[in-house]
């Protein structure tokens, strides 16, 4: 894998690392760490990397290492930009015959998005999306019991994305993670509606199986100066007729990063918090609530597929991220060996996901400073 | 004290009966159990009262009961029918001169309570609303905090009230509960928003000191013949600006009686869950979350006069319920001695939060079924 | 029932008339509440007790009450002094014809215990013992299940309680709960042991049906200058085969009342905890742990009998406590009434179980400054 | 790094590849992954590493890696077999001057720890000892706290670790790995003891800074035919003259993996679990109890240099496991590039805790089985 962006310091960029090279199927080979050349090289021969694989631009990158022998250049590369630079970098990638894992969300804008989508279309070439929650072995036993039908039709769907660090007005306090998020022209339209609802989407419609249809917003900014919504709430329609709340708080001070879902239908439910990631609730209208713990042997295959160690020795969120790359490499390595994937390995977010995120996003800015209409409909 | 309604085997009537007695300050003296005679009669006895203060109506036991001198007639009476039959007995026991303890919601309308608050401010007589999670000591301890401006400027509140007893149609499976909370005729326009959502809004305006000023909410009802919400959420608006958002439903099947409220200001918040009311989860910007328990040495003033028992000796809704009966006692007894009563005392739900709460129910239903208008105002 | 101890301001005096009374079937009709005539007076007064049945000493109690018509004296003494008070007021009270309740440990020695014994026996009035945690609803439960077999044979018996109260030297420090705790005049042989240490081995013996044959202790006193034990441990071995480990101890420095019960059989096992009182946690070898949860529908018959309010409303230590009452009183009235009790009614700590208390403290103690011996037999 | 064990299928030998990798810090070059040189071959060959670097023989590989250049041979052993394998690839590496990571416990004999001691002292090669729980940013944490005197002098110390996964007879269900560890040829003399007893010890001693001086001990061995103990606890003195209660089984039906510490002092004391590993709790006796949590910015500079992700971002058995790893590798290389390690690379466990570990399995084997003697001095 090549990587973009991703310099030492970088949050993100060493996240993707550790996840991508944890299962010793992936080799980080080449990389532009920074647009700054210096950082760059520093970066990458940190890194261990020869110095001729360390690249001062994306471009310069993709057109060096697509002229590598097949085995030797890079196969994908890994883009762990700001939002604003996703779009350029993925097209160019793709452009030149490599597969792209991508940070969320997808791009700056729903129109960039569909044009990678047309783009991943015409190549034939494979697109992940960071969505990293949906990689947690608990989440995906979560989604295969709804999917079997275990708790009847869902009619509730409450999912929270509490966070409190930006209670205060850290980009003026020198955190340069807040201080590209709350600038539209780094971040996009939205603050934290974009940074961290598009997880809280992503996550309920991928457990339901469901399409949010309407959402009827309010989006807030609590710090005064700050340029984008730090806070929203929505409640959500989906196209069973189910019907959702969404939190999502970046100023909720004393919060870390307490994604959290909760869905009922008929029959029962389940309950799943990030922050005990291991654990999944499983509600009955008649019977004891069940502790499902993965590791243990009664889980399903597709969760088993995505745990790493037995009972009791927890998982974490660099798993859960490692399982994108994990499902994305074997996929695309059946492919490279002409062979059909498994069905468990397609299981990572593509770029339709990244369409649905940036729908989201729309309809979601459109909806949450409107205080006449009360539904928006999903946007096309 | 004497009581309306309360039979036997009807749920609320015994709590009232527990949390009245439980501190040896109040005694039952007399009651009308039921409108069937026999049925009444028969309750009577087995709460050990002579048959002569066992009444058939109200109306009869309000006019024999203001005719008994002055220490051997009850005090105040304690209204625990179904909501279609709180504001008759009510005006009644005013009208007669008893002070009256009431079940929540006030009443049947808007109108009947304000009438009824007309009547409590002509009489200037006492009366309590059993908002019971109000009486908690950890939620003294949660709105005193917020009250002291330890986290600066309230800015978001989440309330939440699942319960999951009706996520079949158990008004046609026998249950009493149901049948008379799901029947417009007995419990008013609403049925979840007005059973358990008034608890919900008193809990959230109790602790946080502010009002809602605004809602924007869907009511739903999922199981099909149902005649009243069983399901709903609103975004809320408080006078303060701070933002709101309230889930309250009763199919999220598998849950119990899960009220929880969340509060974030500029540092810090709270966090409160009734199902482990003796905890407090005190949360902040900068420094570890507090585990804050009823019962040790570091509360407050206010949650130890609320407290009965010693750390790690928990307590729970019948001792909540108890703290209302105990300080509208207190209340009480210290305006017949002349004196007046402490200001921990007055501590406990009267009229005006019953208005509030026919307030939210009207607002609630105006907003909830309206896909057009975003947002509704609060009623007068 | 009369009281003896329990003055304005004692901890367990007040606990016990708040259970006693709370389900409307006791009254307090008289009390002796100090040595202290005034504050005797007073307290009952207080109580809103008439003055002629407030006592100075508890033998004017027994001997002016026994002259009372039966329906007009009190039917049962309720016995709240520290323990070196214990034994002659129980004594005098069943010589005197009236059953008694009886805080733990029953008495100041074993041998005073067995005269006790013998004299219920000859008597035949009834003795309860107020082993609170043996009340709780979630306890019971857990009985039932162990006695049922579902867990196959009872291989382990881990129990703890953990205080931190007396991790400073509180005697010193006004603390009367502490001052007689501490001194071995007034408490016995024996400090923490004693005093928490009985609720531990009541309550393991309670839900596995066992009984421990063997000890293997130490006790420790950490606190300088303190005269009796504050913390101790022993592995225990039960009749049955199975093995266990106690930990009692009051200067763990931050805990609460934490007394707390884990169960292993071959098949899974329990665990339960005081302090979330209304959870059992159910664990299986091969299946999910499954949260039992007091007041819900798939409980069996003798914890519902033991609980007073539907899920999701927490009970607590008043409670627990006053289901002793409960079922001490319906056994008593039926007894009064010529009538068999149920089953369920006899559910209550009897003085075989203070002898059990006695026995274990004399165990303990020889054991826990015995350097060489290893295991104790279980004492006659 | 080369590894000794590990093939395909092989538990621990995933863990360790997986945690050795992860921060791009350490490659796998070369090993004998099984003692089936097939079995080896493909082993290595899915490892992605060339033919000659996949080794019949450990006894191949330390002489076949000794003539390799520096840079390209192996830096370190791997050694992940069985305990009866241990003691040979370690001492063979050291005398080709490979430094060593071994997986507990460190030998199959006190003897044997010994002499490995002799040889790193005389060989001057660095010796890690996987005891992962000690690894964690949380536990570090604790140590931390707890060496600044925080908690005054520790007086109690409880250990346990409750695993369930032995309740049945495994090792006659075709469980390997239950089949080894209950085979005295090749776990040893210990079973649960030696398998999760050393953690035990370990995690108490590390975060305590104190060594157990006696124990008295009961060693159980519930599943009828299993030769080696499945069960154990005992009475702990440390020589500051705390005292501690271990608690370890492998038939605690339905528990996974449960360690967990207690610790407390004269103020206060901590408590963790290693099921929710971020999560440190440190509880005070006149303050509330504080949720400590890893990854946020009032952590420690230990425990910042142990975590890898922001607060809210779990980590998990892994990344403990890899942090061994990590210090190991700052510390070989600052070593290799003849500078000084920072204190905080030098935290992972050593030869010395190896004995330790193996002092701990003499002396609970002699006293699990005593009867008579009740305190067993701490083996030399």
């Amino acid at each position: 894998m090549g990587m973009v962006g991703g310099g030492n310091g970088a949050f993100i960029g060493a996240i993707h690392r550790m996840a991508a090279i944890m299962d010793g199927q992936i080799e980080l080979v080449c990389g532009c760490f920074s647009s700054n050349a210096e950082k760059s090289k520093a970066s990458g021969i940190s890194y261990f990397l020869p110095e001729n694989r360390v690249y001062t631009s994306y471009n310069e990158m993709f057109s060096k290492e697509a002229l590598l022998a097949e085995g030797e250049r890079m196969d994908f590369a890994c883009i762990v930009t700001p939002n604003h630079v996703h779009f350029e970098p993925a097209m160019q990638a793709l452009e030149n015959g490599f597969h792209v894992v991508l940070d969320k969300p997808i791009t700056f804008t729903l129109d960039e998005a569909q044009k990678l989508k047309a783009k991943v279309k015409e190549t034939g070439l494979l697109l992940a999306l960071t969505h990293t929650y949906a990689g947690y072995p608990a989440v995906k036993e979560a989604r295969e019991r709804v999917q079997r039908g275990y708790f009847g039709k869902i009619r509730k769907i409450l999912v929270e994305y509490p966070q409190g660090w930006l209670a205060q007005k850290q980009e003026d306090m020198g955190n340069i993670q807040a201080t590209w998020r709350t600038d539209p022209k780094k971040s996009g339209k939205a603050g934290c509606i974009g940074d961290i609802g598009t997880h809280a989407l992503h996550l309920a419609e991928y457990i339901s199986g469901l399409k949010v249809t309407e959402v009827c917003a309010e989006l807030n900014t609590f710090v005064a100066g700050r340029m984008l919504d730090d806070d929203g709430a929505a409640l959500l329609r989906f196209n069973n007729g189910a019907r959702g709340v969404l939190v999502v708080t970046q100023i909720a001070a004393g919060e870390e990063n307490a994604i959290k879902i909760r869905l009922y239908g008929e029959k029962g439910g389940i309950e799943w918090l990030q922050h005990e990631p291991n654990t999944l609730l499983v509600k009955w209208a008649d019977k004891p609530t069940e502790i499902i713990r993965t590791g243990l042997g009664y889980m399903s295959n597709i969760a088993k597929h995505n745990t790493r160690t037995p009972g009791g020795h927890p998982e974490g969120y660099l798993e859960a991220f490692a399982n994108i790359y994990r499902n994305f490499s074997l996929t695309l390595r059946a492919r490279m060996n002409g062979e059909q994937p498994k069905a468990e390995w397609l299981d990572f977010p593509t770029v339709d996901d990244g369409i649905r995120g940036m729908q989201f996003i729309d309809a979601m800015v459109e909806s949450g400073y409107n205080n006449n209409q009360k539904w928006i409909k999903w946007p096309e």
